[in-house]
Parts: C-alpha cells; structure tokens; sequence
C-alpha cells in the first residue's frame, strides 16, 4: 500500500502539516526538522514517488541561473554554458541579473521568475542565507553557485578557490617575485578565513597556504582589499596605491581576472612593466585574457564544466521530482589549469 | 454599448474568426489583412480595450530579451541593462540565448519562454522572418533589436549603423590614413546595400559614403569579410591577410569591438604598431575597450540608452494591452559618439 503523508508524520514524529511544509521547503519549519522529516519521507520511499508526479505534471522545460551581474565575462561565459548545456538536454535556460547595485533586492528579484516559471535554478546566491534559499526554491531543486554556507543543505557546484589561488602564489614565487601581493579580499588570519565561505576567503586560504609553502607570512600590508569586483575598483585601487607611493609588489594575484585587467590598465598607465616589473597572474580563464596585452595569466577554471555540472545535478533533482532540500546534497568542485601567459612569463 | 468582435468583423469586412486570428497575431492571415483588421479595431477603440483587459489579468510582470550570444560584451551589457531598466519599472526582466551555432533552433528555443512566460519580448531576431517572429509572439508585444525589415509591423530599437560607421571612416580619412579597410561583412556595391537591412549591410553603407565624401570608391579589396564576428574569427582572418602579404591597411574600421579586439591582438603578434602603422576603431562602445591595450577608439552606442528604449517600449505597449503589431510601430535609433582613444590617436 503506498505511504501516506500521515505515515511519514507519524513515523517523523510530526504533525502532517509539519510533512508538507519541509517537503515545500517551507521556512516555517527549521532547518534541522525539515532534514529529519525529508530523510525519514526518503527513507520510507514517500517524497520520490509524490513529488515526482507532482512535478511531472508542471513542467515548464525551462530551467533559470540566476547570477549578479549578466555583463561581467566569467558570469556571461557561464552563462552561455549553461544555456548550451541545457540546449542540449532539450530544455531551455533563462538568465537573470539579481545584483541591482542596490542591497536586499535579490529575494524579490528571484521571487517572480524561479518560483512561478521554472523547474529548477541554478543560483549564485550571495548574501541570501539557507533559509531564504529554501523560501525562494518554492520546493524545487535550486543548485548553488560556489554556495558560501557548504555544509549547507544544497547541491553546490564550487570553483577551484583553494587550490586555485595556492598554485597562483606559487606560480609567482616560483619565478621569482620576493613581495607578492593579493588584489580581492581584505586581509584575514588564516584561521578566520577557514571559517568563511566567501569565495574571497576562499581564495585567501590558497594564498595563506602558497606562503606558508614558502616560509613566508602573509599579512595584511600585502593585500588590497576591493570592495566591488569590478575592472574598474581594481583599476582604482591600484592606481592610488601606486600614486600614494605605497605598491611594494613584484607580483600580483588579482583574484579575478576581471580584477587583473583593471590592475593590467593601472600598472601600463604609471609605466610599470609586465611581467618584468611585476608578474600578474588572474583567476577564471574568461577569454579576454586571451586578448588583453600583455596576455594574462590565469587560474583557467573549466567553465564549461561547471555549467555542465551544474545542469546535469539540477536535471537530475527535477527527473527524481525531489521537493526541497536532498538527503545526500552534491558538492562538486571542477578543475582549473594554471595557464601562463605574457603577463607573468618570465624565469628567475 | 461595447463594441463586439461581430462588429469589428462587419466593418473590415471579414469573418469574426478572422478578426480574432489577427488580434492574435496568427500568421494564417495575411499581413496585409492583419494590419486592416487592427486599424479598424483600434478605430473602433475594440482591440486596446478587449486585449487590456485580457492581457492585464494574464500579466507575469516578466519581460524577455533573446539574444544570440550571452557571453559577447555587447549583448552581456545590453542585458544588464534591459534588466536594470526593468528593475526601475518594477518588473523582471529575464534573458536567452538563441543561438547554438546550429541553423534553424531560434524558433524552438524561443515558442517555450516568450510565448508562455512573458508579457513581453525584446528581440534579436536575426535570421526570423517577420511571419515567424508574429507567429513567436503569440499575440504579444514584441520590440526587436535592429529588426532587419525595417518597414515591417515591429515596434524596432536601432543601433546607429549607417552615421556611425561613416563618422568611424570619416575619422581615419582625417587622422590621415590612405588606405583604409572595413573588417565585418562582405563587399557590396552601395546601391545593393541600401536594400539590405542587415547590420553588416548597414554599417557598410555609412562606409561607402566616408569613401564618397572623401572621393574614394569604396572596393572589395578594401573587405575583409567574417563569416561569424567573434573576437577568435578576427583574429584568424587579420593573421591570414597579413601572412598572406595582402595587409595594404594604415587604418582599420572594425564593425565591432570584438572584431576589433582580435584585429588589435593579431597586429601586435605581427609587430605592427597601433596607432602608428595601424589605426584602428571599433563599433558598439563596450567597456573592455577602455582596458584594452591600446585602448579602443570605438563609436560608442548609447548601450544603456538602448536597452531603456526598448524597454520603455515595450512596456507601453503592454501596457496598452496590445496584440499583434502595433498599427504605427516605433522605430528609434539611438545616438552615439566617436570615441577617439590611443588606438586612432595620431595626427595628421
């Protein structure tokens, strides 16, 4: 006989309400009960075979990524992967812009379009926490884009933000430069920084283990700290720096290369040669880099995979028709290659 | 008393079913018919009153722009800022790539999203004929994006191709070079230009006159064609010619920035100065030309202003409530600026 929300309930310890609510993956319930509930509804085989005729039936066929900024290049080159890898499962990608330069709007922004027209998002969620996530997916499978809470309850495709920006420092130091600096995130203790989830953080964590690697101590003089991403902070961050005298630096990380073009423009503008002067490395591999002049190094990340990876996990949540949270959430961190080119070519 | 679909019918002389296939936009009416029926039902003050109310009810407060390609800086910045213009408006604007690289996919990708999801479409229409894009917008306005009919029934936002890209040549015949070449679309005489309403037909067109006006004629030899104009295609063709030895150029105008990109990368490969040997500018006013070394002379388009027409457009029309094509559609094009930067920057 097939298993009712009552036995899930019952078997949960909760009342029915309590079962459809975490199975919606509606805040009401807490975070912790709605787990248990949605592993004891899995373990008794009930959410899969509900949920999956429920969502069978409303298919829209298409899927969102929701991202900041559509005309920043590493977000449009995920996005057109996306939109690809979609393509060719026979379904339709939409993108959407939730930065707004303007704080608290991502909620209201995702609210219209993921909840009424989709199957599924892929999200790059920024500063929504678990809980408005699990408001926002209205029930339906989300995948996060480099998710800052990890051990959180979402299926999660990351960037190489570790091992990344390591071998972006060691890349530096291995040609030589004895004062490297980092363009991104403000300067944390390593141990703070394990304990954050920001991709900026992330990336410092890399960069604390390159110096250490090299029994040197990072510190906060050799960082510049950015408070927007954009080509253009970095560009002015950098050239203050340099015009107020205080730019020690014979190699750079900038911890995108939408970072390293600014930093690439502000360094040509002072005469400050690259690579000689300074060794630039960045981190993405959006194709501009292929470009710039010089060439820019880079931490290439695969971003067609991570558009890949992303869609393949969503389109497997909706085919299981799985409401909210997974039971076992995937984690999946793609790959990257230090690609060295004019802006950091250079031998001791 | 309300006028009826019987009397709109009676008074254009066709059947009532008639009248509704045209308020919808149904490409099994003629054009021609379709564009009588609105008139008369418009004159009859039918259709805005019967289809507001309709399409208010229906309201998603979801705007689409379809575009070939996310991840090209023109489009990725347009997008940002449809979905910027949007947001002001209080309504979400979301966006689609409809490009695959295959032929014949940017019907089915688009029927999913627009029809079914949207109040409305800004349109890159590309390859569509005007009976395909009537028959996408299920009935629902549509602006396109340099809608290559030109006279046809849609409301249209243009890029400024035709005085753009005669101030671009223009600008090279007074920096003083001699002989300069158009990289993008194919040689065409001028009076078989003038029929075309492709961009790269008309960007083409503004050169033939800069040629004119500066007693040249404008030849095939002065071309280099692109078969797709991404920065990679540019790159290779500029690289061929100069190999090749058929590199005659002292001044380049590119049809794009990306095409203009490539073509800066493929000069310094060869060890040809910019501007000196070589001036170039581009076309669309991206922001990765003011990082672009050197930096990019370009005819800045208003992006932002672009992507606000088209959204203030296609707002009015729905909120008109309007089906099928409007019967006078507005055609706006936008104004842009010659953009002088280090790569045009010598002198006579």
């Amino acid at each position: 006989m097939a298993v009712t929300m009552r036995d899930v309930a019952k078997a949960a310890g909760v009342s029915p309400a309590s079962v459809s609510f975490a199975l919606r993956g509606d805040p009401r319930i807490k975070q912790e009960t709605a787990r248990h509930i949605i592993d004891v509804a899995n373990r008794m085989n009930y959410s899969v075979n509900i949920t999956a005729k429920s969502l069978r039936s409303g298919r829209t066929g298409v899927i969102e990524a929701a991202v900041f900024q559509l005309d920043r290049p590493f977000y449009a080159q995920l996005l057109a992967g996306v939109s690809n890898a979609a393509f060719d499962r026979g379904i339709q990608a939409v993108a959407q812009q939730i930065s707004t330069g303007k704080v608290g709007h991502e909620k209201s922004i995702l609210e219209k379009v993921a909840n009424k027209f989709c199957d599924g998002v892929i999200l790059s969620a920024g500063g929504l926490s678990d809980a408005e996530i699990i408001e926002l997916s209205g029930g339906k499978p989300v995948v996060l884009l480099d998710d800052q809470s990890y051990q959180g309850p979402f299926d999660s495709v990351f960037t190489p933000c570790e091992n990344g920006a390591e071998a972006a420092v060691t890349h530096l130091f291995e040609i030589g430069c004895e004062r490297v600096g980092l363009i991104g995130t403000d300067f944390m203790p390593a141990d703070q920084a394990c304990r954050s989830m920001h991709v900026g953080d992330r990336r410092l964590i890399g960069c604390h283990r390159a110096f250490e690697r090299h029994e040197r101590t990072l510190t906060k003089a050799d960082t510049i700290q950015l408070f927007d991403w954009g080509t253009d902070d970095a560009y002015r961050a950098v050239s203050r720096r340099i015009e107020e005298g205080d730019f020690p630096f014979d190699g750079l990380f900038c911890m995108t290369d939408a970072i390293a073009f600014g930093t690439l423009r502000a360094l040509r503008e002072h005469g400050i040669g690259v690579p000689d002067d300074v060794a630039v490395i960045g981190f993405d591999g959006v194709r501009e880099g292929s470009y710039s002049a010089p060439t820019l190094s880079t931490i290439a990340v695969d971003i067609d995979k991570l558009a890949r990876e992303a869609v393949d996990i969503l389109c497997e949540r909706i085919e299981e028709g799985r409401y909210g949270a997974p039971a076992m959430p995937k984690h999946v961190t793609v790959g990257y290659e230090v690609l060295v080119r004019e802006s950091s070519n250079r031998t001791r």
